[in-house]
């Protein structure tokens, strides 16, 4: 069976020489006569492998010490309540930038659990098609933090630059744009993203938090959403998600392979332009969003029919072009361009579109 | 590289076809092109492969259709917290017995939150070498439900019947002993589970609930710590551990293949009593848990040397036969032979412990 492109916003591709090597030590891990599923996280080995990951992601993302790496459970979505439990006692309120879907679950978090939380910008009149411009005065002196979605996977959209906050710290979620390019890490306070768009399979957390922002944590608040206590432990209070670390750990050790994130962003900027310059260069697909805010991972358009969207989708799939559908809160389509995606796949993709076009013409 | 006998108490050995067929789908599952890793969780494949899963789950543990199955993350710790989070309100206090390590944690997570959580039994006092008689005259009539720990990994003790609360709800941490035997699920309120001992590598955690458990959330917890959030949508209010599930319905096959729950515990039955037997007729080890106690996954002794005690773990590993040292808190051995342990490894394990008392004569 041939491997399809996958353009799926997430779980998506991972690279293939991982799978391979995942699947060559599937039954034994080096010299260890056992599976990394099986291994005792207290192990040696296992100790190794999460070291590791750590290392390789701290020199891919140029991570400065004063800064905890911590390998969670529970998705994005868990953090959108740890993070205003672990900070919203530095001063009791908070402010939200809702650019989409996701950082308004945020949003909705914190005021869930009784915070003052306060949504201090929004693109929802306009359909979230870009991103607000964030100046200081915009936020609370005295909030404990600003969240912000850095790129909105429904939408297609991600800040042009890191949103200034002035002295206020910066909690991005980056599940959507994490490693895809180099990004400077001493500008945010916090940096949080799900595994299984550009690391590894769903099932694993990336927190990165600096150590000043540890101590914070409200009393009664469930341990295992603690910061603090999961750093102390290194990420092993409990068992870790291991096997899903290890993963993480090859599509680190991948990217160090082929030249680290600057590499990394120059193919998917390629891969990104491919694609944008042929929408911006004919006027059958619409791209919804605002030029000055398009992410480069997911690429969203339209054809403006609903029933000519569907029979895109059907037809890409048909073709080894999988799940092109947008999401279901929004309609048209939505390519997922992330790091796994080779540039054939792109290329496969606008020459579909061409001859979807052609063979399609609209009433 | 040949594959070891590994005793660890979890992450712990999974069966090897198990293992086999996982890699051999790594780079594409079926006819789908893409590995199980790779798969949105939206997808038609996906949805079967986790509806599967809970379908199997159903017959082998013949859950009852009054409770909701879901597949969650964060491990057992996690639930710690969720237990009181999801139940408290019922009544306003519960009841805790404490067995060992786990079920002190999740005791004082209860108590950390603020709730009126009182311990009515524990063994504490006896290095928890025994489970005490629960009557339902020691449960506060008004509590909202008993929280047990069924089977203690570290002193290798399990309730020898299901304990009777009267008319108050149970609720059990069933980790390192869920699926090794037929339960009566409809005893219990909540049964719980991390995945990492009988079920798949870490990173999944399976709740079991009753549906009339389901109206008690706080107002003010994080979402995702829900079970009703997570009941009405079917473990997917956000991306789950999809390849964790996976790994987990596999395993689920493997034990229908071989004739579910009542042959798993013959011959777990089977490989318990070969190492008791053995322990129960000489005088080198000592087994430190009461016999009407005695786990049946986690089989502790000692040698009443600690030094005896290291030699005999590093004599072990290098004989093939891993991770046998007590846990750090404990000291000693301890065998783990959950029900992916072949009855091989428990026959080596035992020509080992003769040779081993017969080389090393205590002083």
């Amino acid at each position: 069976m041939e491997r399809v492109y996958n353009f799926s916003a997430g779980p998506s591709m991972l690279p293939v020489p991982v799978l391979e090597k995942a699947a060559e030590e599937m039954l034994c891990y080096g010299t260890s006569g056992m599976s990394v599923m099986e291994m005792s996280h207290r192990s040696p080995e296992y100790d190794a492998i999460i070291k590791d990951a750590e290392a390789m992601l701290r020199k891919l993302l140029n991570i400065p010490d004063n800064y905890k790496v911590l390998f969670l459970q529970g998705g994005a979505s868990t953090q959108f309540a740890a993070v205003p439990l672990n900070l919203m006692k530095r001063t009791g309120k908070a402010d939200y930038v809702v650019t989409g879907q996701f950082s308004g679950k945020a949003f909705k978090e914190a005021v869930k659990l009784g915070y003052d939380a306060k949504c201090i910008a929004t693109t929802k009149d306009d359909n979230f098609d870009h991103i607000p411009k964030i100046t200081p005065d915009m936020v609370r002196p005295d909030a404990a933090y600003v969240h912000v979605c850095y790129n909105n996977t429904i939408y297609g959209t991600k800040y042009p630059e890191v949103p200034d906050t002035g002295d206020v710290p910066l909690v991005a979620d980056m599940s959507s744009c994490i490693l895809s390019e180099p990004v400077d890490v001493s500008k945010f306070a916090v940096i949080y993203a799900g595994a299984q768009k550009n690391m590894a399979p769903a099932g694993m957390t990336l927190v990165i938090v600096r150590e000043d922002m540890l101590d914070f944590a409200e009393e009664k608040m469930p341990t295992m959403l603690e910061w603090k206590i999961m750093a102390e432990n290194g990420s092993m209070y409990n068992t870790p998600p291991c096997y899903t670390i290890y993963i993480a750990k090859l599509v680190y050790e991948w990217l160090l392979s082929i030249g680290g994130l600057e590499e990394m962003k120059r193919r998917n900027v390629k891969k990104a332009k491919l694609l944008y310059d042929y929408l911006d260069n004919q006027d059958y697909y619409i791209v919804p969003v605002k030029k000055e805010s398009r992410s480069m991972m997911n690429v969203t358009f339209v054809t403006g029919d609903p029933d000519l969207d569907k029979k895109f989708a059907t037809e890409a799939s048909a073709n080894g072009l999988k799940n092109l559908k947008g999401h279901r809160s929004v309609g048209g389509m939505r390519a997922s361009i992330y790091n796994a995606m080779p540039y054939e796949g792109v290329e496969k993709l606008v020459a579909f579109m061409k001859e979807f076009a052609k063979n399609n013409p609209k009433k």
